[in-house]
């Protein structure tokens, strides 16, 4: 590929995070083809020129089929809201485009099939935006596992909280509705499952607790709306392995920020990781005397790829922007058919088929198991 | 009471937990009747004999029957075998000595009831040796709780984590036999269970995983035999108050020496605790300016009441060994008819309720609602 | 200013960063000129070619002052080996460019005070890379101190602390050299200094102890060779404001990677920071119920500008380069005359000046005033 | 010795320490002679008949020369008013009993050396109450450090904080008087002397800034009244080994409550601890992997005797009043001549010279070298 020319579609938190890596990868990683911001899309066209110059676009749109359309453009990031990801990704991906889609994948699940049979057909790339399974301490975790450091891992805790729906007096708006989906399962929980996915496999059975800390919220105009989703998800789970484990999410988690705290127990040792901290990873292995034995904090450096291309001294510091410079240059990989670390549309078929099996489990009260095609 | 005729059962780890506690107690509180330790059984005369002169009791005895018989005696400290606490503490009860015993209650449900029965014929102090409710900074949250400062609770995490069990290559001995329980369910989940119960109440209903991190063990004589019981539990309820939340517990967790993380969400901030760090407890309170905002980490000192007791100046740290000669007090002031606060026979029963359902939710692999009578 | 031209000299670990800052700045705060990436100079003219190519830069020359004769080029990033920066930051300034130069600004003090002459008289932006002061986290401390969050300040300590000259089998090299400067003072000890100058104000007095941990160094060729810097310095030092404190650097710490640990100590409270977790900040204010106090642990986000021109959400943190990002910033600030937060060449003296004083209170082994001009 | 008849001076803080540490020396290690509470001595017949009562003493005196006088008694703790320890601890020796006493040694050097003088020739064992130095964490730390597990020692850092002085509004009271010593320096800077003394040895020189953080106080009639003593010392040293370090002390610094934080550097790693958490230790160690390299966090367990003795299970944690314990099981031993990790009243002859040479220098403005007789 002599160079690669970028079309993006949607300027929000992920637009915006897209063409900064866009604007990135190249510097940082020096081995790229050239990357050329060819045209911007937004739901107007004057916005769409004013984000094109502010990330360096040479064109703008106010029709993201004109991305689609345009013969220059050989990627498109697609960071529109969800209910426009089966759209936009089937028809690039018709129309012999690469797709770079923002998690998660589509409301609904039959969707998300749509979706993966028009990535198989076209043969092309079509990678979903998880990218916290980039950071190089997720990836030295993965390391430990594979070399068994800590042994076969026999139990797994994953938390994902934050606190933007705490506030109970915070007006009930559409992350409320059940259109939006069910809640914390489907609005975050994914990214403990894309690290799930990445580091143990897949999942087998599930059993549910979903709950609403508020029964109503606020209304701007006055008086209160029942809420309709779950703003907090407890999951009992066993992976294929035949480990167990929990994973838990609460978006009205006070205090939270961007905890993903997770803890690994295995055989001959155990690991524990929070996203809060993203540059330190913890150890702990068996063996050795016991007045000596503790957890090892490890902080990020060049000796985790691909820290190094950002910076050559230790302890410094990725930062959670940085973690989509990697996903993006793992997508060109992808592009070029080389080996990429990547959720694509397969593996996120599964992670949408276990969000699914999680919400069938709760209204049931019981096991679901998680059957993949 | 002009002082107190002490007598002990059983000389292990908490048998020398309550001789310290029992030698401890009236000069670190210096508002008790003088205690008296008057007699002391072991399974042998000897060894009774030895360990007597080692705690500082008068008499010693090669069997238990003898302290029931001591009117010297008013309170029996029973730190026997777990199979011997429905027998032990209802002789005592009947013959009207007031009982300290250690937790569990009874390996059976049923001699659990027994000896609540016996407590309330009795009339006598019926206390259970569950320590960690007696952590000053455990009792801050119970204050924090009760002034609103986090508002409404509505969820809530605990973990208990240790690793005795971790080591796949150690022999199988009487933990892994079904004859001594469940495993890391009633072994020691019963201590994060005291914690909920006295600071959020009772359980109303669960769904439990328990699991096998090692199917079998190694035998001492050659070759391996089939663990029976669970290291690792898992549990996901809900409070009578409406609360959600998740129990975990794991005897084979590497790394994890004492650990039990406490994590309490409310409509108005969260609080955090670890039992490794049990002189720290954290809260986030919402409000207030967002750039301001976080965790404060309050260490233990004299205003965590009765740290005082201990020491006068903050920040010097209570040690686990001072909780039991904090239970001690706990249980003179229940003796005497003064308000206490203790795990009775009563919280105990229901405590022992609540394992059991956890248990049947495991085998029904569903919900279980918690009785109560 | 229609738009900016960039001239880069050197493309080493700072050069690359530069670059980095360059591609970044406009698309992340989406208020800046345009940027062009102009003219990149390398000691020979391949190398410049293919890092132009990788950075984005148009034109590639293997003289640095081609950069200094185009007329395209209206700032110069300087991040050549230090000993370069006089004559590249003088006859930068002397075309009437404006100059972003590495730190430190050079190895003899003359030398920095002709560089501030000639700033000068070019009226023209000439700002250091003292990254660390750009952190939002650092800004948030400035914030706490000007509202009197703390009181008055009386203590302050800092250390900064690396292990890259720790291992006393590593090769002597030039850092080694007395030629190279004093070691940790001057190497990276003037990075807490600029943090002090920026929070705090000037030093007054000071008094030193440098250290050599290793005598000497073994050489690639065989045999030894005596070390003649200091991996270590601590001073004990007075601000102009009536402040004590110390400040410490070694380079030779095993397991510091990136430690910048600050105390600050005031009249009604105190703050800490580590850099190597740059996303926290701790804070604890007098005042309150006992039982209630402690360290608020406060996680970067959008409340601490301009976090928010890098991510939306909290707790999900900036990495190192985006610090850089930052800098850039201030710097098109000061190029358009408008109020920067920037360690420009006057305060760089100042550092400069800092340092010099700190070394000769070692050789004197007293207590040296910092006279200011 | 068949059994130890124990004299206590003094009922407050450290008196009650004593008493409790007597109370439990016994039960704890199983190992003792009996002791036996014989006689306590307050400032008046009515306070120490209620403190006698309350520790478990027999006799009870007004007079503190009773104990001196009375055959009964083999030790005397000295747990009284500073300015009193000469004359008790003379009279003590003098009269062949062994002395257990409260540190500081004395406020006079002199008074110091005749306490020294006394000690000699009595023949007794002479220990001071220098508590921290038996923490089970610190005498891991020396383990690692006779075991070379860091390599040789190069630089030391030990900071002591409190806030007990820190409220500007706090009314003057004797710890500002110039009568009561330096400050800081002396009131509690001896506590990590301590330390030292026991990691590394002896300190070599010094150099020192006092600093006052606030010049007045108000006083309760009110006015202000000139603050004479220091809450602030920082100090520079050198050690007999060659090693350089930092000692810092501030008991005026907001937020902390028991701080005494420790990072030691060697050639092959390095040491941190924080009595804050005072039953952790992390260690770093040069070698392996870099990707694996990382401090670990150790907790107190069986395998850092004596935690066994208090406790069998790791990670539950020993408290500050258990430390007085293990100093008065080791002052047994040095009854019994036995070899005792102690401070004697040699060593504490050395740190009061420590003292009193760091005050020098801070008037000299320059080093002072600390001469041993």
């Amino acid at each position: 590929m002599s160079s690669i020319g970028i079309g993006l579609i949607g300027t929000g938190y992920m637009g915006k995070c897209h063409a900064l890596a866009w604007n990135a990868v190249g510097p940082t990683f020096g081995d790229c083809p050239p990357v050329r911001l060819v045209h911007l899309a937004e739901v107007d066209r004057d916005l769409a020129r004013e984000k094109a110059n502010a990330f360096g676009f040479e064109k703008a749109t106010g029709s993201w089929r004109d991305l689609i359309a345009d013969p220059e453009v050989d990627v498109i990031s697609i960071a529109a809201p969800n209910a426009f990801h089966p759209d936009m990704a089937i028809a690039a991906l018709e129309a012999g485009k690469h797709v770079w889609c923002e998690k998660p994948m589509a409301p609904k699940f039959d969707d998300a099939l749509k979706m993966r049979a028009a990535a198989r057909s076209a043969g092309r790339a079509a990678v979903l935006g998880y990218n916290y399974i980039q950071n190089p301490m997720i990836r030295q975790i993965a390391s430990f596992l594979e070399h068994g450091a800590i042994g076969t891992v026999n139990h797994i805790r994953i938390e994902m909280d934050e606190d933007f729906m705490a506030d109970p007096e915070q007006f009930f708006y559409w992350k409320s509705e059940a259109s939006s989906g069910y809640g914390a399962l489907d609005d975050f929980a994914v990214h403990p499952l894309s690290l799930i996915r990445m580091l143990f496999g897949r999942l087998a059975s599930v059993t549910t607790d979903m709950a609403k800390p508020y029964a109503e919220r606020p209304l701007k105009a006055g008086g209160k709306r029942a809420v309709e989703t779950h703003d907090i998800a407890s999951v009992l789970f066993r992976m294929e392995s035949g480990a167990s484990g929990v994973l838990m999410a609460n978006r009205a988690a006070w205090g939270r920020k961007g905890r993903i705290a997770i803890q690994i127990f295995g055989s001959a040792g155990s690991i524990t990781y929070d996203q809060e901290r993203m540059n330190e990873v913890e150890i702990y292995r068996a063996g050795g005397p016991a007045a000596e034995a503790g957890y090892a904090r490890i902080l990020a450096g060049p000796a985790h790829p691909p820290y190094d291309q950002f910076i050559p001294a230790p302890g410094h510091g990725l930062g959670f922007n940085d973690l989509k410079v990697i996903e993006c240059r793992h997508l060109i990989a992808a592009m070029a058919g080389e080996p990429a670390h990547v959720i694509d549309f397969e593996k996120g078929v599964e992670i949408e088929r276990a969000v699914h099996a999680m919400a069938e489990a709760h209204e049931k009260r019981g096991w679901v198991d998680i059957g993949y095609d």
